[in-house]
């Protein structure tokens, strides 16, 4: 076993304790619920993580790329939906995936994506399984709930070719709010949405047998998730500063951190300056529009101890700026040259894209295993 | 040779004329300085881009990671300054470049850090050479110009084995201005500041054969650089939207784009969803302080060839939303499901970070090569 403090920085850093109560909260929540869990994969790009968080090695889960898609699948992954709308020239690459015993799902949302998806069925002699997004909170892609496009869609598909096997939607806009009543509301309506449209394509006598919803904020703060087959969330696993903001976590549940080594201060300013810049905690400034601002990130010991109100103020590529946040009565902790720091992230999708490793640590904080990530298309 | 439309989506479009055409401009203005290019290559991490701007295939050049100096010098680079304060848990690595004959160069501004790089010097028995970080703009590390900490710094190395090698600064608040008087300000400041702390190590009989000044909004903008020895500069070699807003550039030098297929539409809210999401433009928002906002990117035809008014809006981890910017006066182009885009970055280094290669196009934007990319520490 390695200390933390053997390791190079920065680098990436998975407590896989908390990780795991993250994974067993949201599985216990959905048990008596009687939905599956597809996990969206998209957030940890890593075989381990995805194995933790499965309910088989098979699947189900959730891809962001193909490439996910190809990786999970060469580690044994079979059940797989593309989470995004597919571009028309990819259809070779699921093909592919398919012809290799993967039931890879696709989504779309018009007219003429359906009609790629069913001409390439139709030519290729397999007919694509197809989910028809639903826009349930007008924040991204998707059809109205409940609208008539659906069925034109989902007959294009079944005439032309393709498997129609059902609704997805995904309430994005959830990201943005933060009182329990709010999320209880999204989650309703995206139930709802998915539930309504599901609804008007079996009407028209077309399939529908997966109704799936989720995020990470609405798996966790839905009432209940009748009509729905199955939850998507991805985060929830490592979780963030933004969910913390949002109020679906504690920042005690965070488990991914960057750690980072002091390099200097500039003591009149009250800065100390890190080896932890913006490339390895990414650019994403998710807390700037929540009620409390974490700049790049909040900065904890090398324990992950969170220090009262330090946070990275600022980022270059490979430089952090700690300062205590304006107004805190707490004084600068000392923080020699050389002293680590653990930096939690404000959006961990965003964070762990910037790292090929997770170095994974325990409940006392030995590094206990390095799980590769991947990255790219 | 491959046509743009042959390749997947999203990926990294180089322009390599317009990337000769911007190194041949900072070039030609260099020359008469009388001073040296040390390209920062932390903007490419590639090696064919690092011989297109570097003087000689041995360099000299800068870096921001102890992965990329170990990577350029396996390709053969020599001359190599690790451009961030140095954390002393990372001198075995850089005593292992110098061991393979790389004249890797390091930086601090504390006596602390000055006593632990002459401390391993003194132990491994190799002096290594050691630049003072000057803090010219008050934006982030460094010690003050022409302070006693110069000496204080420099007695330390000297004395306790290191060498010191000279002064270097950055005027990195230069990224803040926008008209050419601040920027010319900038850059005397910056010039001011090195050449000032230089005489002050002089004066005291300290060594400081390298004065060392770069940004690339200063490298443009500067009348004259009496005293400076070389010049840092990096994203000049791709430009962005950032430096156009600065004022460097225009944006039809910006020779770096994300190529993205439209997947959808919402049409009556003027969007267009394509697959560049912020995976593959980066969450770099660097326009949104500055006069005109891009967005996530100003978006163009296949071809590089800018819609008026059209940017992107917004991002989610795969997915970005395309519409024409508040009070356009343009109307929407038709882009169906399948057309690609190609999208200028905010920030050249933060979006080339996302990719692992390169897709390299000539004037008539056709694919003549691929050249990779690393990342890491």
């Amino acid at each position: 076993m390695l200390s933390l403090e053997s390791l190079d920085t920065p680098c990436l850093v998975l407590d896989v304790s908390r990780m795991r109560r993250n994974i067993a909260r949201l599985k216990a929540r959905l048990a008596p619920m009687n939905v599956q869990l597809r996990p969206h994969l998209k957030t940890p790009k890593c075989i381990e993580v995805a194995r933790e968080v499965m309910q088989s090695p098979q699947g189900p889960a959730t891809v962001s790329t193909l490439k996910e898609a190809e990786q999970f699948a060469e580690q044994g992954l079979r059940d797989l939906l593309y989470g995004v709308c597919i571009a028309p020239h990819k259809l070779p690459r699921v093909s592919a995936l398919r012809q290799r015993g993967v039931d890879l799902m696709l989504v779309v949302d018009s007219i003429e994506a359906a009609q790629a998806v069913a001409h390439h069925s139709k030519q290729t002699r397999d007919a694509i399984p197809v989910l028809i997004e639903i826009d349930s909170d007008g924040h991204r892609s998707g059809v109205q709930p409940a609208s008539g496009l659906l069925t034109e869609i989902g007959r294009t598909l079944m005439h032309g070719g393709a498997a129609l096997r059902g609704v997805m939607t995904h309430a994005g806009d959830s990201y943005n709010k933060n009182d329990p009543k709010a999320l209880i509301h999204i989650a309703e309506q995206e139930r709802d949405a998915a539930v309504r449209s599901a609804e008007v394509l079996r009407k028209a006598q077309l399939p529908c047998p997966i109704v799936s919803v989720g995020s990470t904020p609405t798996a966790h703060f839905a009432r209940h998730l009748d009509g729905v087959t199955e939850v998507r969330a991805g985060v929830f696993v490592f979780f963030d500063l933004v969910q913390a903001g949002i109020g679906v976590c504690q920042t005690e549940d965070i488990a991914l951190s960057v750690m980072a080594t002091v390099i200097g201060h500039q003591k009149e300013k009250g800065w100390i300056l890190t080896d932890g810049g913006w490339m390895s905690l990414s650019r994403d400034r998710g807390t700037a529009k929540q009620s409390v601002d974490f700049g790049y990130g909040l900065v904890c010991d090398i324990n992950g101890i969170p220090y009262p109100d330090l946070i990275v103020t600022d980022a270059s590529q490979e430089h952090g700026t700690l300062a205590q946040r304006a107004g805190s009565s707490h004084q600068l902790p000392h923080l020699p040259v050389g002293a680590r720091v653990r930096i939690l992230p404000n959006h961990a999708c965003a964070t762990g894209a910037q790292h090929d490793q997770y170095q994974i640590v325990d409940n006392s904080n030995a590094v206990i295993a390095h799980w590769n990530r991947f990255s790219g298309w």
